[in-house]
């Protein structure tokens, strides 16, 4: 396309971010203005191939914009190119349309939710992993990013992990255009700063001392090579507000939009604006996906009992077969994890994120977006690390299909002291909406979750405990997620002991001293922490005169406060045991007695009551 | 100290690091072994300063494992320096010892709890700004770090941020032992790749080919700046399991102790131990710290009601004159956060911590560590991306005494969004071990508030509303933490309401709506969100049939369950409105009916019942 219709679209496309900022009383225009030609450019001069009528279209180029804020322009280039009228342009940030106030993919557009920042280039970097490696398509990736943003860690997370997987198919854009929201970043406009980090980090560097020239533009994207190795980063100098000479480069316009005569006379700076120009997109090479054939492992069931977290690792090799949309990513600690399990068999499918949680997760939804179902495992204190982006999984909806399992939990991991115990993990999971929880208390039970977390589209989340656990149940029982498992009812049961993990086979050692003192005392294996087993507690809440929860997390968040408010519409009262002191080191039998939730624990609650 | 000297004791230090683990059973001697030379060195070799008879002399440098799992060689040291005997060394990992698995301040020598990579460099960073920008003392900070665990995004906002604030008192020291938990590292023993990563975020870097060479250690230590307006970073080359044959630089060594008779073996290559050889550490450079007196700022109370969000700025500069040591942090979101205010009047105890937040808040802990007090501040919904380094804090003990306060929660923010809205920040801070989380609901509460959180030693968390909100209290109210206030009560209440923040706003319109109905409702301020107010609510419970909980918060971990768990021992029913559907862009009134949580949707739950 020539220069001069270019130059007209990105008036165009000025145009309609300022609109529809100034229609709605908020927004980012001055973000979205300083990225203007950098996407113009890469929109409609040639360079992102997309097919508008099929954006699911496995070999569409992908675009994100990190810088989630700039979302006026991200809506005004798909104006531009004809596919969002001028109408559907004026409900931003409506209640209701899908332009909402940062991308989200209720736009169908959007890959993924962003807004919360520096988390695109991770999600780039899963989908360039996926375009690479798994799908083996030729379809690129870009990342719009803001200077301000990279100053996040995952950032790095994410530019370290690109190098070292060669994602030559991934393309960052920085937009540098100076300004922050309350003033200078730190690098202002040193582009050889940034051009040095990004360099040290194993990227291809381009620099564009104009990010608003076209024609430099247009050079620059010609200099990207998808043969180096590398993943390129073109580093482009820009000016905030960039068209609007009030706005230009000005402190304190960030997140402000145009009062309606502001606009007026911006609109008359910016020259003819023709509504009718639309631009064209380049549409994209087409290849077919490869296709995954897992040849089967024999894996015979163990006699001995194993540790849900060794039994996790068997259970995704036992899937593989009928789940060929899976990929595994783990940060560091596959022997721990037993990750390791599925790497060994199935290599292909396996990806070393390192320690380095966050960007593993924003990978994962990368993968998950391409239609793959990563299963993401580390420790699960060290899911704390990446709440963040777990949050903003939520957001992609139905493209957030990621099942999380963390191992090491609770206080009982022993020695290695509260660093490394997952400790609210579980409250931190089940904030997240529609999210499903899970929690084993022996192998065969880990295996088969295993299974219905393939099964179920969303989030979900596994705790695996460290130790073996006796077994509990024969192969071939199922879990459905939402049940529960009762293995201790009589006719006077006179208490319930709802544990799950390592706290069922304390309730259930408790139960047996109890029985020995003619108290009866139902035992719930409540694997499915959410969604809850309602029918079984309520029945068990009405049959029992009292429910203790015993759980190895923390009180807040956890099992109890979720069988408290689950019960409590009903007068049984709810007690619960859970970790409520500091932990330190020490052996896990100490830890679980210290913490009173062992079985004498429990014994000693059920006699106080 | 002559190498000879020093020589021995890195061999009586390898010594009790093989004693000590093999004894315990468990623990990292081969993560250990690789730093001994640079540590030892470091220590005794006339660098390291300081009082080992009063470890909070403030004059005192600092050393941080960063690499937490080096726990033996961190103890070894100070058995070395003559401050720990092997008896107490055997004591490693055991329940009640101070020598914790990986170390937290139960050991008078770690300055905070590590075990969670990537974190020290930024709890030195504080430290060092501690020393630099508020004490004024010419300490200075040193950090151990892992090859491996710089592949965590935040040991590169740490970077960023020292070489931003120049802080040439800061050293790191980079372990390259090429070897991580279940392989090698992204980077293997290319000192070159990290030399060039740590010069392109603004540091001096000093590369040692040998790191166990000791007259090269000390050579290296020699070339430190400190007047160079740079941190510095020394990269070391090592080798993993150094001094016993059958360890070095061999994978599947990490996290295993030997057993006796490989300890017997082991023991022999290293020679002659001298277990009555002591270390000589550098006695400090004494100095006074600075005294801040800040002068007070007149504020008159403003006639028109604030948002808390603008009160928690006013209320930081009302503060200050009584509250010294206070400093206050912000991730380039003061406008919004409204620290801003603070800054303006007190710009010498305001820290700008870019968009970094895990940093900032590592950095928030080193200056508690050294007796401040840090308010940090930023969006609520963005301190997710701190979970993990908000978790270890509370490991420091008494040391983490930090003030959170987060703005834009609930969905009540409006058109921005889910990615900026707080929804699970209460969840986050409760389950924090004795935090206290607040939520006022309007001016003058805040303003309360935040004095009651600076004379609250320990981690508190406030979350404010960025709207404004009518005022509900006069001034000069108090509010207790653990209180509540009851709005409105009669001697036939027949519900209970419990609002916060916002929601309760919407609590005393449907009360209103309700009375004209004839049906009475008491309404709480359940402003203490942790801890509760049991009396208060247990009244309520006792005195009206049911209990309803409004919050603008997920269900999960929130205010709901908070309260169902408390009354979960009395009869009364407790139900909950929260945010329960995925929130989106749209007006805040749209959205909180949308949530059902507006005074429409709690006549209706009222009604229902």
């Amino acid at each position: 396309m020539a220069t001069s219709t270019l130059t007209k679209l990105a008036t165009r496309v000025r145009y309609d971010i300022l609109h529809m900022t100034t229609e709605a009383g908020s927004g980012h225009p001055t973000s979205s203005l300083s990225a203007t030609d950098l996407l113009t450019g890469l929109f409609f001069g040639g360079t992102f191939r997309f097919d508008l009528d099929h954006p699911q279209n496995p070999c569409n180029d992908r675009i994100i914009f990190s810088k989630g804020h700039a979302s006026p322009l991200f809506y005004a280039l798909y104006a531009a190119a004809g596919v969002l009228s001028q109408e559907e342009l004026l409900t931003y940030r409506r209640m209701g349309s899908p332009l909402e106030g940062h991308p989200t993919p209720r736009f169908a557009y959007a890959e993924a939710a962003t807004g919360s920042l520096g988390q695109g280039l991770g999600i780039g970097v899963g989908i360039a992993m996926n375009g690479r490696y798994v799908d083996k398509l030729p379809y690129n990736t870009y990342v719009l990013m803001g200077d301000s943003e990279v100053a996040e860690g995952s950032v790095w997370e994410a530019a370290e992990l690109a190098s070292q997987y060669q994602l030559d198919n991934l393309v960052g854009i920085l937009d540098v255009n100076r300004l922050g929201q309350r003033g200078e970043t730190m690098l202002d406009w040193e582009l050889e700063t940034y051009e040095a980090r990004f360099a040290a980090f194993g990227w291809h560097t381009i620099v564009l001392e104009d990010g608003h020239n076209i024609d430099a533009v247009q050079a620059a994207y010609g200099e990207i090579d998808h043969a180096c190795g590398r993943p390129t980063v073109l580093i482009a100098r820009t000016v905030k507000g960039k068209g609007v000479s009030f706005l230009e480069n000005q402190d304190g316009w960030h997140g402000k939009t145009l009062k309606r005569e502001e606009f007026d006379r911006a609109v008359l700076e910016l020259g003819p604006i023709d509504l009718n120009l639309h631009g064209a997109i380049e549409p994209p090479v087409q290849a077919v996906p490869a296709v995954w054939a897992p040849v089967p492992v024999d894996q015979p069931v163990s006699a001995k009992a194993l540790s849900p977290r060794e039994a996790y690792g068997r259970a995704l090799v036992d899937i593989a077969p009928t789940h060929p949309g899976m990929v595994v990513l783990d940060a560091e600690v596959s022997n721990s994890t037993f990750a390791a399990t599925f790497r060994n068999a199935y290599p292909e499918r396996f990806f070393e994120m390192y320690i380095a949680e966050q960007n593993m997760v924003s990978a994962a939804l990368g993968f998950s977006t391409r239609g793959k179902m990563p299963f993401v495992s580390t420790f699960a204190a060290f899911f704390s690390r990446a709440f963040d982006q777990i949050r903003m999984a939520q957001y992609a909806m139905d493209r957030g299909n990621i099942k999380f399992v963390g191992s090491h939990v609770g206080v009982s991991i022993g020695p290695d002291g509260p660093s490394q115990m997952g400790l609210e993990d579980i409250a931190m999971f089940r904030t997240l909406v529609g999210s499903v929880v899970l929690y084993p208390a022996d192998d065969t039970a880990t295996t088969a979750l295993v299974r219905q977390m393939a099964d179920h589209h969303g989030i979900c989340y596994m705790r695996t405990t460290r130790q073996d656990l006796p077994r509990l149940y024969e192969t071939g029982e199922e879990f459905p997620i939402g049940g529960s498992k009762t293995l201790r009812h009589s006719d006077d049961d006179r208490v319930t002991l709802v544990g799950a993990g390592i706290t069922l086979h304390e309730a259930l050692k408790a139960a047996d001293t109890l029985a020995a003192e003619d108290i009866n005392a139902r035992v719930i294996d409540l694997y499915s922490v959410k969604p809850l087993d309602m029918a079984t507690l309520h029945k068990a809440a009405a049959e029992t005169a009292v429910v203790i929860t015993i759980e190895d997390h923390y009180a807040e968040g956890g099992i109890g406060e979720a069988v408290a408010a689950a019960l409590s519409d009903v007068a049984t009262p709810v007690f619960s045991l859970a970790v409520c002191k500091l932990p330190m080191s020490g052996k896990p039998e100490e830890l679980l007695a210290y913490e009173d939730i062992d079985a004498a624990a429990i014994v000693r609650r059920v006699k106080e009551l």
